[in-house]
This record gives structure tokens, sequence and C-alpha cells, in this order.
């Protein structure tokens, strides 16, 4: 790709992305779209466009997400999401505004909201700030360079040549203008230190702050009780819960919770829902039937058989009607069961004050640390009910199972690809697929898909890694969604970085000059030189192409939107049917941030090598800032809270990030035989040392809530009974609050005299 | 040294050991060495032969510390000594008194109390289980091996050689039997994890007991707080303690005490101190003046200048007197200002139960970790109190520090020696020290101290050494002396190892061998394989020789016998005087350990190699464990109490011992080209996964209390003023209980109504 077809398409994904937000701009007003892109909102039971003034302006939403402040993100989507705008960041959103303001823009009407609260930035800071110094002294020294010594050096001829004479690869070995690169190497280091230490600082407080709240939070009264022992007979686990923390606890506890093994008791309950649903949608077609025409209507019908496909036909709303009458005691009698012979080695255990549940999760109970191991209780919401009798060996087995399977997939996940599209040649498919064949012979599918099952084989294993990754972490016993989502975005930031990042420039510096090394084994170094920035081209277009796109489609939501529309259209018939079709579901970031992560990898380690593609990275973190800014605030809901715990990950992983930065300075200016090259070796012990005490000083907090922010009063005395309901899990509380005081009561057994508030 | 010699000094050493022994039992049956042989006793009160029945046979206490049980170790000097004896074990003792029993000696009426309770087992068990499988079957195919093969190796030529017949040493090269020596070194490996796995679980259990006492044990009160931030302005410290933790812990808070700074006090105590003690020596001198000669006495005079040495002559009696008079207000009057303006960001807090002690003591209390810093209190008699009011990153800083200083110890000691060796030249020593020239120019003396210079200052460096550590651990901002001494000891053992067994055997390799390897490079494995065998002689003897005469010494106790009956003939004079000459001290494992590790680490490594040392660890073990637990019974007194919690750093040197010896078996068989030789590589890899499991199962309750032991009744309700006040520095405190008092409530400032207890 040379210079001019790299402009091409980038103008292209420019319109592109222009297209889809005007699309965005008209479509977003009309009202049928709305609970696609103000769902945020209606589910929070606001209007729409409250406190927005309406304008026929496509760039509104720009105005708004620019004015918005961390409060408010915080109160529409929680700590969670206002720790990732600290990863994105809004360093350069504040500049920007400020420096607009200074520069006359600010005169104009377009009132800015400035932030007088505490500058965040992240991701984009980092780049911006880098940029501010790198761009207007690198580029220059780059571009004059070769225009003063003429060696015959091998770039990666006739591809963006323009592109390459500002990079650090157009300088002369040995030149004495390596210095100047030497010294951006420090500038990108300090800027990433200083910025990671403020933003872990700022992260803190916000946690601090949501954790000290007034309001009552459920799950800050609970704690999650593992690895208890086998009771001494004649003793039921409840009584020993209740013995064992009333000795520890004697003022503070409250109830516990054991859990049970509800497998079957789910089974039938999600049965019961389907038939539910099936009913209420069928008594819909019945309503509808009854037209002018027939006023009688005509009953729907359905099959009695296996998935309703076959079996004789009768009356659906007689069917359901009676499927349902018959599950309900079935699962009344399998929750009673469940109740009593199920119970498993773990429990929730209540106390009724913060304090204590926040120092009892941090505390150790039983000498030995595979027993009654005590920690944090997570949201009801997110807990993996199945994972959490799994005792302290299992989960460590697991673990590491789970570790080398990751470990084999992040490194040997070629071969299985490369099998699958083996056993799935065309020959194979006919053989395997016989009604396909008539299609298999058309000659033109024929080499489509000969050329392409491999690719498409990886495409479909990439589409699912994510996947993949979470099934994996959650199978290592992890008690808690949000705890697997964050540890499968760890796997996933390290399967993108190794093989796409390390892969790509490897590869490209392998295959494009095996040839040369092969000819002369000392021109290593000039190879690996001149293939650096051949790969920082790769990646500024990877990058640039990545942004207008990506970002519009999410922007413009049109695949929800379309789905949304069809659903509503053929398939949605009842109101619960509808309001799943437009749900939001959650930001995701345990799948987003990889991919940040990725680019801001990628930025960082040819900032210096090749300094253009400082602005693109600017770009894609500040275009992102904007868009998803906007989508926070009105599109999607948070499943679950966490208070700020992904950020030790984020932290983390841009710390390994800036490592690597540094190594391959390192090894760059090594290959571009700088004699002066050690004066670099300081920058990855200073990194190590910085996120040595940057984690020491302020990790612990993220790990357990700290007893100073526990003790702040609450706004109203808890309702102990209602957090101990939370708890309950659906398939074991039917609907009459009178039975769910029952089943409550079967589970807390014993009840403290005058506990019940 | 050739075998005979061998012979004869092990005969010598044991003679020496015997004469030590009698006179140990001649000695200890006079009543005017009971102070000294029995200290212990006295000091708790007890007759020195209670429960003891009174013979002539000078193996009685052989017998008396057979039959005393691990409860009476703790009675007598608590879980800390019980624990020293879990390491050195009492494996064989059990097995041999069963083995005794069953061969008819349990028929005579020598009535052994056998231990009924768990076995404990610790390196003499490693070593006696080893020894059992190793030597009825190593030795037999070593010593027939040779006269199989008789190629010309070279063994240590000329020195003994019997004993290297013994050796796997004497093994040809890739011969099959090697095999055997490959089964004996997973079972020497398994043996090690099976005990060190008991051990744990032995000692964890004995740690449990102790600490679920129904005893009031003052510092399960209270926890230390450092690093204290600046109170707010118009707020003293105890106010900020007192409103920070009242918050948190509302109910069960008691009072704070916040360190000062005594350094002025303490000086003027000492100073009281020595003044008071010398008045009392004045008076017993003047009242033994008042002979029937001299009715009226001759009043004992001092010189009132610098150390008493020089200025005029005065009344001593008067003198002393004054300066008490003068020093008594002037400590007042600095114990008032150190209590107003000498506060550090240090302090004491007290809780009325344990469980909250326990529990703060392992909780987050601020989000930053290096603010409120909360640990479990040490006991009042072992704080550390300059240590306390250091800030974390002050400690952080010195820790690292003295890291570094002990690594430069024990890898380039050798440099100051040599320098000060050379400094210190006879022509140097003449010019510094003008008035020993006469002595100097004595030619023999002359000789001497030409030859011995270098080596006395090694011995005086090695000598200091243990003292030099201890102060470079306390220079760390550790806050109490147990932790101290714990942190020296692991310094000291691995100065040991590194130095003396690395040291000698690579010395041994390289110096013996440089000439082989020179004329031929391929033939360095075939040196090292004779080379290890030859140290194993050396080290052989090292073990053999130490523990007669060290173990003789230290029963005998000869040399503080001297001293003190020098002391009392010569210098003390009052009741306290005689006290202090006597005090027998604790059993000092600090420095006591790390010489047993180097011989368990030695005794180790060879086992496989030569497996004759393991009789001699097993000597050196069981006659340590024999004089010890009379020691530990009957003389010495412990000086803190830590509750075990040296065990995980005894496990940890014997893991340490374990994969060095691992590692030495791996490079031994790869010397003896056995092709088979990685099938010893699992080896390395399942100790570090079994240090993994142990301590991750184990470890924790060491660092802190775990809140069920912390949970259990006590005996009686805690005088809570009694256990403030046991904190108080005796600097601070008064004779008069009115004034303590006073201080107390200074210090403590505003008292909950209703605490005082």
């Amino acid at each position: 790709m040379d210079f001019s077809s790299f402009l091409t398409s980038l103008g292209t994904s420019f319109v592109i992305f222009l297209v889809l937000m005007f699309l965005f701009a008209w479509l977003s007003r009309r009202p049928s779209n709305h609970v696609i892109y103000y769902p945020n909102r209606i589910m929070r039971g606001m209007d729409p466009y409250e406190g927005i003034r309406l304008t026929r302006n496509p760039f509104t939403w720009i105005k708004e997400a620019v004015s918005s402040t961390e409060a408010d993100v915080i109160k529409h989507s929680g700590v969670d999401a206002a720790v990732y705008f600290v990863f994105l960041s809004t360093g350069t959103v504040y500049i920007t505004v400020n420096y607009l303001k200074i520069e006359g823009i600010g005169k104009c009407n377009c009132k800015l909201n400035i932030h007088t609260h505490e500058l965040e930035i992240g991701a984009l800071g980092i780049l911006v700030f880098s940029g501010i110094l790198l761009l207007p002294v690198l580029l220059p020294i780059a571009y004059t360079a070769k225009n003063k010594i003429d060696a015959n050096e091998t770039t990666s001829e006739g591809t963006f040549n323009e592109l390459d004479k500002l990079s650090m690869g157009h300088i002369a070995q040995k030149s004495d203008w390596l210095w100047a690169f030497v010294a951006a190497t420090y500038w990108v280091s300090f800027v990433t230190y200083y910025i990671l230490w403020r933003s872990y600082r700022h992260v803190s407080n916000m946690r601090a702050e949501a954790l000290m709240s007034p309001e009552v939070k459920n799950e800050q009264f609970a704690v999650l009780v593992r690895d208890i022992p086998a009771p001494e007979k004649g003793q039921s686990i409840n009584e020993q819960l209740e013995s064992y923390f009333k000795a520890i606890y004697p003022d503070t506890y409250y109830k516990a919770m054991v859990i049970t093994n509800n497998k079957v008791a789910n089974k039938i309950y999600a049965e019961l829902d389907g038939y539910r649903k099936k009913l209420a949608r069928a008594e819909v077609i019945y309503a509808e039937s009854k037209g002018t025409a027939n006023p009688e209507g005509t009953r729907p019908t359905t099959r009695a058989g296996f998935m309703e496909l076959i079996g004789k036909k009768v009356d659906a709303l007689e069917y359901y009607d009676k499927k349902i009458r018959e599950l309900v005691p079935k699962l009344e009698s399998e929750q009673k069961i469940a109740l009593k012979d199920k119970q498993q080695s773990a429990a929730v255990v209540f106390f009724n004050n913060r304090v204590t549940a926040a120092a009892a999760g941090q505390c150790l109970h039983d000498t030995m640390l595979d027993k009654w191991t005590v920690m944090d209780a997570p949201e009801a919401c997110q807990l993996l009910w199945t994972n959490l009798s799994k005792n302290f060996y299992e989960r460590l087995i697991r673990q590491y199972v789970v570790y080398f399977i990751v470990f084999l997939t992040i490194f040997f996940y070629m071969i299985p690809i490369g099998l699958i599209s083996a056993l799935t040649t065309l020959a194979n498919l006919e053989k395997l697929v016989p009604f396909l064949k008539p299609v298999l012979e058309q000659s033109m599918i024929r080499t489509i898909l000969g050329a392409y099952l491999p690719q498409i084989a990886l495409i479909i294993f990439l589409a699912l890694l994510p996947s993949f990754l979470l099934f994996l972490s959650k199978a290592e016993g992890i008690p808690s969604q949000s705890h697997a989502e964050r540890a499968a975005s760890g796997k996933y930031y390290y399967f993108s970085v190794l093989n796409i990042f390390i892969g790509v420039t490897v590869g490209h510096t392998l295959f494009d000059s095996f040839k040369a090394i092969e000819d002369n084994p000392n021109s290593v170094f000039d190879v690996l030189a001149a293939s650096l920035p051949g790969s920082a081209t790769f990646f500024l277009t990877f990058v640039a192409l990545k942004f207008f796109v990506g970002y519009g489609l999410e922007l413009s939501r049109i695949v929800p939107l379309i789905i949304f529309h069809l659903k509503k259209k053929y398939l949605c018939k009842t109101e619960d049917e509808l309001k799943e079709a437009w749900a939001p579901g959650d930001l995701n970031y345990g799948t987003r941030f990889p991919d940040d992560m990725l680019v801001l990898t990628i930025v960082l380690c040819y900032s210096v090598i090749a300094p253009v593609i400082l602005l693109f990275g600017v770009l894609y973190f500040g275009l992102g800032w904007l868009v998803l800014r906007n989508q926070v605030l009105k599109v999607y809901v948070p499943s679950y809270q966490t208070y700020g715990r992904m950020w030790p990950h984020m932290y983390n992983r841009v710390a390994v990030s800036l490592l690597l930065y540094q190594a391959t300075m390192v090894g760059y200016f090594g290959a571009k035989e700088f004699i002066y090259t050690p004066v670099l070796i300081p920058l990855p012990i200073l990194s190590l040392l910085f996120i040595y005490f940057c984690t020491m000083k302020y990790y612990r907090f993220f790990q357990s809530t700290a007893l100073d922010v526990a003790c702040r009063e609450l706004k109203e005395t808890p309702n102990m009974e209602g957090v101990f309901r939370s708890y309950v899990a659906c398939s074991l509380s039917t609907e009459k609050t009178a039975e769910v005081v029952q089943f409550v009561d079967d589970l807390a057994h014993v009840t403290r005299p005058g506990s019940a508030v």
C-alpha cells in the first residue's frame, strides 16, 4: 500500500464515519428508535431528551459528551464506566477546550462546560503529552536527516515513502541526532509515570467515595464463606455457621445463607419461565386474531412432541397452561429438596454493619488457609453459583490447568485452526455434508471457499476467542461474573499483544528479510533496524483505519437498530419480548479494553520510532472518548458494580506496554549501532521500581475495603431482611411473599431474637 | 588428614565430651552452682531438684531430657523453644525408645516416659529416615563397586581412603549401580517433604493452642499503629487517634498510647539507675567495712570528675545521693516534656477484646497503604522504641539499603578484612601504637603476629558478624526484637551457606584441580565428580569434630560458671549484681539455628554422595537435642515469646537446603556422565510445588492470628488499665503509682466513660 492509497482509504473511512454520524443524528431523533439510542435514560425512567436542548445540529452529541462531568458518568453508569474513562482519559479534551478558549473560539457561543475538578488523564493523556514534545522536535529532525546523509539503506521501498521520511529509520546509523530520540524515549516514559501515578490516585479516591456512600448496598453487609469443613455429626451446616461466626462476631453477626445446589431447580425454573413466556405470547396472538373478520379469533396451536416441532397438534393455550400447572409443584418440591439435602460447603454470611463485613473479608479465620475462606461478597446478581462450592484445592488446580490451556492457546492456536481447515477441505465437506454437494460444485463458490476456508476458520476462532476465554476464566472457580470478566480480559490482552503486535513485527522482520540475512548474517541488525519502521507503517494503517469505521458503527448502532426492528416486526408479541429486544447490555469493557490496549501498546512502542503514529493514537482515543461518553450516558446499562476493581488491571497492562516499549527502544537503538545505547538501561529498572511502588501504595485498597471507608455513616438503618432476601437465588424464591419468607426461614433456620429489623 | 588421624581426633573429642559431661554431673550437684545449672527453675521459684530423683548417676540428665514432654518445654521455656525442638526433632528418640522397648531393654526398670502425643520430627527425623534406607543399601554398593571396576580415577589420594570407598565417588562413571543412588536421591527428598509437612502442621497447632490460652496476654489486646498522618490543626495526636479508631471500633476501642521520643528521658533514666546501683553498692561496701576492728566503718570515696576516674575525692554515699536527688526532678520534667512535645507518628492502640485486636492487625485501615499502618503489637518488653516512628518509605529504603549491605558483606567480606590486615601490619602497628613497640620487637611474638594477623582479623570478623547482622536488621526499622533476630538469623544463614558450604566446595574443586582443567578443558566434569566426595570428607570431619566439643561446653557451662564465680568473688556486692551475674539469658536460637542449618545443609547435600555423613548428622542433632533439652528445661529463660513465628523461617531454610541438595545431585550425576540424569529434573520442580503449597496453606497463620483462635474464652476479664500500663516505657514511669496514673492520663488524654476496668 503506497502513501496515496493509504490517504485514500483513510479518507474513505473518514467519509464512512461522517455518514454514520449523520445517520445517527437523523435516526436518534425518531421516537420509535429512542429505545435503541436512549435505553439507559428510559430504563432509569427519564425522558430521553431530559436536560438536552433539542437542535437539528448533528454535532450536538459531541457538545453533550464534552460538557458531561465524571459525576454524570458515575450517576448514569457507575464507577466502573468512570474508571474506563480515566483510562481513555479526558486530558486532551480538557487541554483542547482550554486552548480553544484562549484562541478565541471560547468567545463564540458554544458554551462548553469546562471541568474544574481534578484533571483525569489516561491513555489519551500519555499520547498527547508525548506528542506535544515529540512531533515538533523529532519530525523535522527525521525529515531533514536524509537530505544530509544519503546512504543506501533498505527502508520499506516504494511503500509510504513520505511517512518513512518522518520516522527514525530515516536517521543514519551512529548519527548524533539520535540523542534527540534518546531524550524523547525518556520524555515518553516520564509522561507515562506521571499520568499513571495521578490516575491511580484519582481512581482510588473515586472508589473510596463510592464505597463511603450513605446508600445501603447489600453486598457491603455480606461476606462469602467458602471451604466450610464438614459439620460435626448431628449438626446442620447452618448451625455450624451460626456457632462459628457468633463466637467471633457476637454483636454483629446477622444470619447465614448456605449455598445449595440448584441445578435441578434452575432447570425446572427455566422451563417454567419459558412456558409462561410462551403462554403470554400465545394469548397475545389469540387476542390479535380476534379481528372484525373473525370475532371469535383463532386459538393458536402447537405440537406436543420434541422441541414442539413434532407430535400431534394441540391447543397452545391449554397446553402451556397444563405444563405450567404441572411444573409449579415440581419446582416447589425441588426447592424443598435443594434447601434440605443439597447444601454445599459455601455460604453467604450477613453482618449488621459494614465495618465488620469489610474486616471479615480481610481476616484469616481458620489457622489453615484452606478452611473457612472468607472474602467480600460480590453483588447477588453477579454470583457464579456453581463455582461457590468448589473447594480450595480444586480451585487451585483448575486455575493452573486453565493457565496452561491459555498458554497453549496463545502460542499454538494456529495448530488446531490448521487442523480444522485441513479437515474441512472441499473434498471432506462434500463427504460430511452431502446435501451441500450441488452448491459446492459451483466453480465460483469452489474457488472462494478453497481460498478462504483457512481464513474463515481463523476469523471464527478470533470471534469466539473472548467467549472461550471467559468460559475458561469461569472454569477457574472464580466466584463472581465481574472477576471472571477481568480475568478473561487479561488473557485476551496477552493474546493480542503477543500474537498481533509481536507476531506481526517479528513476522514482518523475519519473512521480509530472511534472504538478506541468509546472504550476510551480520546484517541482522540492519534488517531489524530497517524492519521496525516498516512494521510501523503497517500498524499506522491498522490504527488509522480501525477507529473511524469501528467508532462510526458504535455510535450509529446500526446493527442493534436493524435487529431490533426485525424482531419487533416479526418476533416480538409481548411487552416483555420487546423489552428484551432493545435491552442495551453493558459497556462490556472486558473485551473493549484489550483492543484499546493493543492500540496503546502499538502507539507507545512506535511513538519515538515513527512519531506520526501519535496523531492517530490521539485521534483513536479522543474519538473513542467522545463516542463512548455518548454511549455510556445514553445507551449502556451496567450489569454490575465493582467500584473500579478493573483499574489495577488497566494499570498493570499499561505498565507492561511501557516496559515493552522501553525494551523495543533499547533493541532499536542497539540496531542503530548507537554506542550510547546503555543510557537507556536505567529506564526499565526505573519502570519496575515505579510499578512496585505504585502497586504497593494503592493496590490493597482495590483488593478489599479500607475500614476507614467502611465506617462512614449510613443514610438509614439497613433492612437486614431485605439484604438477606436479595441473595436468595431466583429459582428458589416464588412469587408469593409468604412463601419467600417461608423459604428464607428454611434457609436461615435459626433466627437471632431481635435481629429482624 | 588420613583416616587414622581422623579417628584419633574423633576419639579425642569424644573423650573431651565425656570429661565435660562428668564435670557437669559433678559441678551441677554443688548447691553454690545451682544458679548456673538451674537458673530457669530458680527464677520460676522452683526447687532445683523438684520432680527429679537425686542419684549419683552422671547420665541422669539424659533420662530427664528423654522423658520430658513437649508440654514441659512449653511450660518452662515457651512455644519458641518447643518449636526449636521440632526443628531439632524428637523423631529418633521416639523411634529409638520404641525400638529399645521391643528389643527387651524396655523390660528393665529404666522407666522411660514414652511420648504418646503426636510424633514431632524435624532435622533429625529427616536424617534418620534417610539413613535407615541409605546406609544398608548404598554403602555395600559403593564399597563393592571399585573391586569390580578398577579405572584409574583421581579420588582424593592418600586421604581417607577407607571412607572414600564408602562414597559415590567410588562408583564408576555410567555404571548401572547409579540407579540405586537415583532412588536414594528421591527417597531423601520424599522423607524431607513428609517431615516438613507434618512438622508445619504440628507447629501450627502448637501456636494455635498457645494463642487460645485463657490467660490474659497483654499484647493480644493491642495493635501497633504506625504512619499516623499529621493531625489537623488544633487537634492532638491522641484526639486524632481517638476519633479515628472510635469511628471504626465504637464498642471495642479502649485507649491509645502515643509513642514519644524518649531519648533524653532514657539517658537520664539510665544515669539515675546507674547512680542507684552505685549507691546500693557503696552502702554494702560501707556496711561490710564495719567489722569488729573498725566499728564505725570506712565511708567509701569516689572522684567527682570524668568517668569518676579524675577530679577531687568525695564521699561516695553523699555524692551518689546528691546526684540522684538532682536527677529525679530532671527526669520528671523531661518526662513531661516528652509526653507533651515529643509525640511521634506511632502509637499502641488497645482494644477490650482479643478478636478486635487480631482483626485490626490484619485489616487495611486507610485507602493508602502508607498511612495508618496497623499491625499486631509485639510484647512491650521487645519493642524497639526508636524504630516505631520511622515512616513507611524510610523503612522501605532502609530495608533495601540493608539488603544491599548484606549482599556486599556476604560476597565481598574478604576485602575489608584484607584491608584491615594490610593496615595492621607490624610496621603500621608500631607506628600507630608506639607503646607496644617493645612487645612487638620480641622475635617470637613478631613471628606469630606476622603469620596470624589476617586470621585473627577473620576470627574477629566472624565473631562480630552475628551482632553486626542484628544491628543491620534493627536498622531496617523493624518494630520488635524478635523480628530483628529472625531477620538477622536469616542473613547469617545465607552467609554461612554461601561462604562456608559453597565456598569450600567450589574452592576445593577449583584450587585443587585448576591444573588438571588447564591441561584438558574437557576434564572439568571428571574433576568435579572427583572433587565433590573430596569435599565430603572435609565436611565429615567438620561435622564430626564440631559437635562433641561444642555440646560438651554447652552442657557443662564451664565458661559462665567461671565468669560467675569470678564476678561473685571480686565484683558483685549487692543482691541485684549477683542476680545479674548468673542471669542465664535465653536460648538465642537466632545464632544457634544458622549453625544447625549449616550442618543440616552439608549432611543433606552429601547424604547420597557419602552416606556415612548421615551417621554424624544423626549424632549431631541427637546430641544437640539431648543437651539443649536439658538446658531449656533447667537453664535458659526466654526473654520474649513469639508463639513459633520462627518456624516459617526454619521451614524455608530447610526447603532451600533441600533445593541445594537436589541441584547438587543433578550436577553430580551429570558429572558421572549418567545419561539418565534427567530423571532427577522433576525433583526440584516437585520441591518448588511442595514449598508453594505448604507455605500457602500454613504461613498466613504465622503472620497474624486467626480469628477462630482469638475468639476463645478468657479466664478472667482483662484489667485493661494494667494492660495499658504494661506498655508505658520504664523511663516514663516513676515509682509512685499516683504519678504513673497521672502520666497514663496524660498519655491517654481523654478516657472513655466506664472504660476503666
